[in-house]
């Protein structure tokens, strides 16, 4: 057979960083000595660096859903009265747990591929006064639709709610200010932006939500944020950390911070845009034409095709793992991921790649339409390359 | 400085198999692929197949703690009557994790050191028939000590109640006939016997378990044993699973059906042996002497001498990290394990230090006592070489 490298695009699992990837190598190594407490101190101290707060930042042996989790279980009670914004499968996944734990939802929806205004937020919060919390996905993975953060923020910020941000795959693809909008709980997860693979979730809490921590009486154990703040001041993990994920982590963040978050998010909002620019000169269509995110492009499959064929064709053809729609969305559309260690080099052979797919497939286009298009964002952006010392 | 190899001695993490870390470099893997789908499947098959049952496998992404969690809050009502066996710090968590989801526990305590017998377990049960579980660890990591567990699993198999054992360092190092003794949850973590890093927790559900389930009400949501159980039967994990860590479990558990558990256990059998003879023939004071486990060895320190020197010295003598007492077990003992990828030639190495350590600390012994009461049980057993191919 024909070379064909192994590539994984998607939006989580994300392409790993190496250096990361190869300090796993070295996790020989036990979580209660002073060498493994420094690397865990520097991945804290470093995540609230660039998450860009000076929060309470933790870290779980879990995914990302874990921090989700999390919060419902640890800052709320029975019967408390949420506002969850929900427009897509993530969004779905609040509501879920909110009703796991005996939350009253309010369930503001937005069909696939839209999102929930700020507008309807406020209107929510002026009707019931009594909100403990509102619940969002800054970027909507699932559809690739961004959330307007900012404006919901400081409409939750007037009431006694907490803001809770799943930011899963919003850190590191669009500005988040934490302290200053107000975000009350932040999660992050390491296969993300991050560059590492699955298994550590992050949040970053506010004194609000500690506050609400006070009163809250939903039963947990493993995850348990206070026990996990003062396990976190003295360096350690309150359970055994997922070590070698730890020493990525330390690692990737490195690196994040010798790029700087401000040209992450750029990297992938000018990936995005160059995405856009590639598919509707290809005559696609965009998924979430009115709110599109940075953290991943949901493009419709053509006409009459569905789109798992594409995602099989990247496949096979070229080894490249592209991500399918979610749950319903599934064989409708497919999603190019652009959140952390992505390149333009990354897109521009993606964009070849789909041109040949399409044509292989019925849907005829001329050759170097799209990666022309992308090529045009590169160009006018004057992208300069990352120097990067190992 | 003089050379000085880095090794991991403690009773978790453990030494790592070299081809499982290996293989986390690639994973740059999509989980919801074929691919994976085969490692993950490969894993909960070749789980059940060391651990010896026929019971459903089900794995987390989080450390032991997380299934330990799992299985209250999964299994349980608030108010249900249980019985907790507390020998040393992992009792502690059963009982702290019972507490905190509100169930009424019986607490049937045995000092550090020593354990809780079977017939304290059969009255207990006797006393109140309401009884819904039992929890115990099989070994009591912080101590050293063994639980009875069979007998116990007999008492416990003729009432209603089910029996959860804690065997995160009981696997793979002592018999645990899970289908034949009635072991309802049998909880096991990667990074014991099974010689990966930590960040991995699994469980072995029996049919009385998923009865319980069915009429538990504690609220629960990261952590959901009916749909991990249905998301495994798929091939998936419910959550984005910590793929570097499966992909590693995947070769590890290749070689632990190689070795065979019969094997592994055995060799922790015998390194266990061979230490109790070799600090007995060095005059020190074994810490659990009436139920050693074959997990870990627990050592007192000489009269007059703090643990930490030992652990200490371990460290800047011979790059070696062995675990020191846990809580208020700290600076009175020493502990030496034996789970997993442990050999002979570590052992040898460790007491020949032990020899080093306690002349150089005021404590003179004659070298080669201990090692040679350590050569005198390999000789005996007459190892033989585990002949492994790559």
């Amino acid at each position: 057979m024909h070379i064909r490298k192994q590539r994984l695009l998607t939006p989580g699992p994300t392409p790993l960083y190496p250096p990361a990837l190869h300090a796993m190598m070295a996790s020989d190594i036990h979580h209660r000595t002073e060498d493994f407490r420094n690397a865990y101190r520097s991945c804290l101290a470093d995540l609230k660096e660039v998450m860009g707060t000076s929060h309470d930042v933790l870290m779980f042996a879990a995914s990302g859903t874990g921090a989700m989790d999390a919060t419902v279980s640890n800052l709320f009670s029975r019967g408390d009265k949420v506002i969850v914004c929900s427009a897509g499968k993530f969004g779905e996944r609040w509501v879920e747990i909110a009703k796991a734990y005996g939350l009253e939802a309010n369930v503001l929806s937005a069909p696939y591929g839209e999102v929930v205004t700020p507008e309807r937020v406020e209107a929510a919060l002026a009707a019931e006064p009594a909100t403990k919390g509102v619940f969002v996905q800054a970027s909507e993975t699932s559809t690739g639709a961004a959330h307007h953060v900012e404006a919901m923020a400081r409409a939750v910020a007037k009431t006694n709610a907490i803001f809770a941000v799943d930011a899963i795959t919003g850190l590191g693809t669009m500005p988040l200010d934490i302290d200053g909008w107000g975000l009350d709980v932040t999660i992050g997860g390491s296969q993300k932006a991050f560059m590492i693979p699955p298994g550590l979730a992050f949040m970053a809490i506010s004194p609000k939500a500690w506050k609400l921590a006070d009163s809250a009486t939903l039963p947990h154990y493993y995850f348990n944020l206070k026990k996990e703040k003062k396990s976190g001041d003295a360096g350690e993990s309150s359970w055994t950390p997922a070590t070698a994920l730890i020493l990525a982590l330390a690692e990737a963040l490195r690196y994040v911070k010798q790029v700087g978050m401000p040209k992450l998010i750029e990297n992938a909002q000018l990936l995005a845009e160059a995405t856009r620019a590639a598919v509707t000169a290809l005559e696609l269509q965009l998924f979430a034409p009115a709110s599109p995110g940075s953290s991943v492009t949901a493009v419709r499959a053509p006409a009459g095709m569905d789109s798992s064929v594409i995602v099989k064709e990247f496949r096979n053809r070229f080894g490249a793992i592209i991500a399918n729609g979610q749950g319903s969305m599934k064989g409708q559309i497919f999603r190019i991921a652009h959140l952390g260690y992505f390149d333009f080099a990354d897109l521009f052979a993606v964009i070849a790649g789909l041109e040949i797919i399409l044509n292989a497939n019925g849907h005829p286009v001329q050759y170097g339409t799209g990666v022309a298009a992308a090529q045009q964002v590169y160009a006018r952006a004057a992208v300069k390359p990352q120097t990067v010392t190992a």
